[in-house]
């Protein structure tokens, strides 16, 4: 049988996302693991696509019904997407069967992308791997992603009295694709913007504690080793 | 019967971005002029998620088959995907039930919102709107676009070759998306990096001339006088 492949690096954001949404929907795939020392994903062998970007792009080999030699995708919130349109998640319909839960969850899914992980990021480097380099941080830049993430948490807080995830009363793609970067500030003093707001900090509690979260944090973990 | 609405501002590309969508699968819809200028995107009345942003969130009104009471979606990827995949774009199939299809879509879709927009929404700004304004341009910040543009162009050569479109062979949202910097940056001499590439040449007076694109143009030009 042909094997689905992810092609990524662990300590990516990006790639642990497209991970999360393979685990939470239980497929059988082997993760091909990109050496960014050696710049592997700068090699021809790799796609064309990643030479517009200084980091690599995740990537993803799938085989859908009725496609044998396979999709090959890019960008894990593309992957992610494709992932929950086809595979069903147990217990649950396909996400295209549920016309309103699909909507809800797209516009969800881009104000993660636009709004959420803008200053998310800029946190990431700032307080988790300039800490790891032990280069000082730029209190500047931190001060202003928190004033915007802030901003974000708000209507999260908001959002979430009306319903239990962001797509509504089910876990979703659109609170999946937040769990990197949340993972990534729950151990920076960032931690308590999302303790502060209850309705936040409930679900962050709850999305991070998905099994097929444990799954990542896991190979994360081992792979630091 | 209850009517679909279109909230926004057309000098947005967002807002003609959806609009597009709308006008490609010919749905009935009113559109309702959104005054920037009065500030109404920050009265109550419209949505708490367009606090985060200083620009106004394009916001849908849409009736998907049972759902009485209508569905209200932001972002216009998302409702540009929403409207792709729930109703049919006359002749050709839903794009769920084209699995592969849906897969490279989504890919490139993405790759317009990470790589192509953010060089040619800075280009925009310094070409379009602050020529507007009279004011003049910062030629590093223009130089920087450019040389990110150029990347991202060279990767789409490179794909037209193989495919008349982003997604294969049919228009999908994957070009769509694309319409809103195109238009803008044909005015300037940014044009010259789009038509010295012979397949991106070909590929961007074939989606300008879609007649779903016409029709934004026209509603565009008509909101200018």
């Amino acid at each position: 049988m042909a094997i689905r492949k992810l092609y990524g690096t662990l300590g990516s954001p990006d790639t642990i996302r497209a991970l999360a949404s393979i685990f939470e929907h239980e497929l059988d795939f082997e993760f091909i693991p990109i050496d960014l020392n050696a710049g592997e994903h700068k090699t021809e062998s790799f796609l064309s696509l990643s030479v517009i970007s200084s980091s690599p792009i995740t990537q993803a080999l799938i085989f859908p019904k009725n496609i044998d030699d396979g999709l090959t995708l890019f960008e894990s919130r593309a992957i992610m997407r494709f992932i929950t349109h086809y595979y069903r998640n147990p217990g649950t319909e396909l996400v295209y069967e549920v016309p309103k839960l699909q909507g809800i969850a797209a516009t969800w899914i881009d104000v993660e992308d636009h709004q959420f992980s803008p200053p998310a990021e800029k946190l990431r480097q700032e307080l988790v791997d300039k800490a790891k380099k032990g280069l000082p941080m730029d209190k500047e830049v931190v001060a202003e992603a928190e004033a915007k993430l802030v901003k974000v948490l708000d209507v999260y807080e908001e959002r979430l009295k009306h319903s239990k995830y962001l797509g509504g009363d089910r876990f979703t793609s659109a609170d999946l694709t937040h769990l990197p970067y949340l993972y990534h500030l729950m151990g920076t003093p960032v931690k308590q913007l999302f303790e502060e707001r209850p309705n936040v900090s409930t679900w962050c509690k709850d999305i991070l504690s998905r099994p097929c979260w444990s799954k990542v944090v896991e190979m994360v973990e081992k792979d630091k080793v």
